[in-house]
């Protein structure tokens, strides 16, 4: 990636501070805009970024020919539309969130010719939300995916992948938007869900004595930001919801084949599990 | 625990392989009986084992002052009926099977006076069975829960729980039969079902490239041994239905929630699991 480049962050979050201290620790010059004036003190007394502001100042954000926008779903709409004619003629513009269908289309029809919008989705996070909490380590074992549509040019995708090699990721792929949002229902959004469902089981304060590994190990997840969450569970409505309906069937199969004493269905399931997950440690 | 006192392990699978190891490698005296030459063989190799044998022979399992059964609950049962003429008189039994009601009043009410049977369950394990696959050290982060009823000594009581400190288990509790068919439904079978329930939902080999870690950490149990969980299973039927249905309730909440964009009943179900799941933590 060309070093001369100057990179926006907009958003100082987890991800926007783990993606400004990644990219300045390889010596890019790097800026944020972020609301909270705190927010901007951390991150440049840890140096992760040279300079910011708090708000999206006409003399600061026109000189960044990289931006990252780190913010849920409609704030990022929302920047876009007041913001936009503020952006260098040329600029490359990407983003970090975790739905693309209800995102990457409504950006890249309202924008700007002389920019060009190209969307990302980094697999990466943590329990704990905020710029306090970034880390670029966060990146080092997980999937950057970049989302392209037919709007992007050859060059934008290119970028966008070294981009995400350049941030320390450890594998790079591209889907569509809507290859994108049925994978992240399944793998990602269904599990927050079965792990929130499980969690609000019981109550009872006994049971962590005698939870083992396994059982932390599938609630981890349930702790969550539930501003952002739910958001994202809405944006991905539809495909959540047909990803819920296969769970609960395959689900409610086992549930009456136990009921029913099928031993035979049973271990029949558990075998084809087994099979299936063993193709994942490959 | 006293060191002059000879230990038999029954069925050298991966717990009682495990248990056999963290014994002889603090000098007990530990023998072994089961089925298969191969696995005697190979304990006998790896030091497990002082000696055994492939049956109960009478002029063998006389010897033991404490005998633990490491096998499948209907196979310890139907042990019991055909050989416990054989032990020593005043010999303690204890066992690792996952399931206590139907196990260990049916084995307390069979059992000659002069011996005594208390129940415990290591909860520990690992993706692959046998005793080529055994290690002590998976019980160094676990939990044994020793599992008395009004049959059991006070005695009794103690020996096994100095037992379990000695395999070098973490943590050491005691629960009743019923409470702790409770809570292995909920902690243990029920985690194991979404598990399997999530790896059956989809065949398609290209979600590995995209699958992040806590997708992974959720599946990880979906690799099971199906002879053995299937008899767990339906020999905790009733009370595994239970939290079966109620995870279900939990679970169709949220997901008609989400169809009715009912953002803040979403929230708040968001909000109770980070609730719970941070009390995990302490």
């Amino acid at each position: 990636m060309d070093k001369s480049q100057k990179i926006l962050v907009v958003g100082l979050g987890l991800i926007g501070g783990s993606y400004a201290q990644a990219l300045s620790d390889q010596g890019y010059e790097v800026g944020a805009v972020t609301k909270e004036e705190s927010d901007l003190q951390f991150a440049l007394q840890r140096g992760m970024i040279r300079h910011g502001r708090t708000r999206p100042d006409a003399d600061y954000v026109g000189d960044f020919d990289l931006v990252v926008f780190a913010l849920y779903p409609h704030v990022f709409l929302q920047w876009l539309r007041d913001h936009q004619h503020l952006l260098k003629p040329g600029a490359l513009l990407t983003d970090v969130t975790g739905v693309k269908v209800p995102v990457v289309y409504p950006a890249q029809q309202m924008l700007r010719p002389d920019v060009e919008f190209i969307a990302a989705h980094p697999m990466a996070g943590r329990e704990s939300s905020g710029v306090v909490n970034a880390a670029k380590e966060i990146f080092t074992d997980a999937n950057y995916i970049v989302v392209p549509t037919a709007a992007n040019s050859q060059a934008a995708i290119e970028r966008c992948m070294d981009f995400g090699r350049t941030l320390g990721f450890k594998r790079i792929c591209t889907l569509s938007p809507e290859e994108h949002d049925e994978m992240i229902a399944f793998l990602s959004q269904l599990t927050h869900c079965i792990a929130i469902s499980l969690m609000t089981c019981h109550d009872s304060p006994r049971l962590k004595d005698y939870t083992g590994d396994s059982f932390r190990d599938l609630t981890r997840i349930a702790k969550i930001n539930e501003t952002m969450w739910s958001e994202l569970f809405l944006a991905n409505k539809e495909e959540l919801l047909r990803q819920m309906d296969i769970f609960i069937d395959r689900f409610m199969t086992l549930r009456n084949n136990l009921q029913a004493e099928n031993v035979p269905e049973i271990e029949k399931m558990m075998r084809l599990s087994t099979a299936n997950r063993t193709y994942f440690d490959q």
